[in-house]
């Protein structure tokens, strides 16, 4: 717009301006991920801009180290902004009470066990909080910003160290009875099947997750001394190091064993959504995860077990996740967006 | 835990006190079912009385006789009743568009293709129609009126010549994309399992419905021929007959084949629940049809597969049906009850 000609109108729209951005709503989201803690501001109503900190958690943190390094992020991308906070959103990596926003447990840092983190949130910020799973998270997000915008019903399924999902059903996120629903990562596919880390045997993670497709590739090394060779290279012969993705990697570069042993992990996924499109016909299926990055390959045979196991006339619409690792962020970023929805 | 009260009820309700001295409401509900057809009137918020008419359908007849058949039973109930008709719910044993009130075909009555029974029944009753399939129905039933009442999300599971389901999430009957949401009986639990209907292999109904039951119980009679003395009896040594009510008496009266072959099916059944409940995480399941007539100890099977396939901290609820046959038809009520629902 450039240099316009009266002074006082140009000088009113600079009050005019700083009135505008004194009193715009800003929304915090926050993901306490595993190994990083990742921190984003935004105009609530506004979503597409936003201001974004992470850093890695140092090994031997626990959840009061968490927290308060958290805040420092926070504080730091707060003092940047003009605007009042008006709601935050967390994604927590590990199960979590959300009707009560209390973290159960983590599984990587000590010290998250019944933490009533909305609670500690609320009083440091004086704002209204709201925390959910990651998965949840990511579903919301990937719905709101992502690969599920514009669909009211659709699965978010991610697959990395484990296998978790989220639902929306109608129009908004569906958490169960005990907020445990979309744990599709622990249907029982094969009752004969390797252990999982829940205890049981044959859950769809202890077949498909990122550790399951390594340690199926290490078995069959061991097994099979003249196959894999693509695979034995990238990691100088020492079969012990694999992991999916040197897996994902190698059936790239054209690794027929790698290539099969992650046919065999997309199919086993397939076959679990298959069961989730049987029961609750969603619109569209959503998948994300480090694993679900090895490409469109991947994507075609977890859409061809699906196709194959579900009834003609039900849609099987899979696609890849949209926002990556983000996602559960940009969830965190809807969940405080719910907090200050005029209902 | 949601109010125990039926929303459609309550708001039926309200509707009717506000009405209280003008004619009363009366809602029609009607089931077309595979062998009979069968009718219900109730008053609108009062809907624990009613009335109701059945026919059984004649062979060789088809969809026109159907439904002048049906137009006959309810102008019979209607002619009995002071009020006015105000909605009309239909439950329909088949695949239906929901969303257009059009039926696309039955199982066992010719001419049911494509037939836009909704229409045909707004121009002959004057009043708004609403059509759905009899799991999805019975499923509405259950919840408002029988063992589903007071619980926000259920999944119903109907067990006889085949398995459907339907779900409540939310508070509200949940359709799915394509209309085929509950389709439990056609997941994939047995890759390698027996033929089912619908040209896959080891569906759950093709392991545990009443055919099913009654096929593995021949199968097995024909391989010991020792074995299952009481089951023989009931069909006079014609293992050809045996149905699956001779096995659920059989194993009544001790027959340790039918016993057996009981709890297999059971146990299947109990795995496919563990699957719904691991998705969706729903605070009831409720199952019904002839099959679950087997009474506590196949339950009691249903519930122990049920657990030992889902994750600690996730409810297991499942209980008996409470409506029987009728179940369908109350479900109607609850349909017809939506339609004058003032929103």
């Amino acid at each position: 717009m450039g240099s316009s000609a009266c002074r006082l109108c140009s000088s009113a729209r600079r009050v005019s301006e700083q009135r505008r951005l004194s009193k715009r709503q800003l929304v915090l989201a926050l993901d306490f991920g595993g190994t990083k803690l990742s921190a984003a501001v935004a105009v609530a109503g506004e979503c597409h801009w936003w201001a974004r900190r992470q850093v890695l958690s140092p090994p031997g943190v626990d959840a009061r180290y968490d927290f308060e390094t958290m805040m420092s992020l926070a504080r730091a991308l707060l003092s940047d902004q003009e605007g009042r906070l008006a709601a935050a959103g967390v994604s927590f990596g590990g199960p979590v009470n959300a009707a009560e926003g209390v973290v159960l447990l983590s599984h990587h840092i000590p010290g998250w066990e019944n933490v009533p983190l909305r609670d500690w949130l609320q009083s440091a910020l004086g704002v209204p909080v709201s925390v959910d799973n990651d998965a949840n998270a990511a579903a919301l997000g990937e719905w709101c910003f992502g690969a599920g915008q514009g669909y009211d019903s659709l699965l978010y399924v991610t697959v990395s160290t484990g296998i978790g999902g989220g639902w929306i059903v109608d129009g908004r996120l569906y958490r169960g009875a005990d907020g445990m629903a979309g744990e599709i990562g622990h249907m029982v596919i094969q009752p004969e099947g390797p252990l999982c880390v829940c205890g049981r045997r044959g859950c769809l993670e202890a077949i498909a997750c990122g550790p399951a497709i390594a340690r199926r590739a290490r078995e069959r090394l061991r097994a099979e001394p003249e196959a894999g060779k693509p695979l034995r290279q990238l990691v100088d012969g020492d079969v012990e190091r694999v992991t999916a993705e040197h897996v994902s990697r190698a059936a790239e570069a054209g690794d027929e064993l790698a290539q099969q042993v992650l046919d065999e992990a997309a199919r086993a996924l397939g076959f679990g959504i298959s069961g989730a499109i049987t029961l609750m016909n969603p619109q569209r299926v959503v998948v994300g995860g480090g694993v679900a990055k090895a490409g469109e390959r991947y994507l075609e045979v977890v859409r061809g077990a699906a196709r194959a196991n579900t009834l003609p006339g039900m849609r099987v619409d899979i696609v890849s996740a949209a926002l990556g690792d983000d996602a559960p962020l940009w969830g965190a970023i809807a969940l405080a967006g719910e907090l200050i929805t005029v209902p």
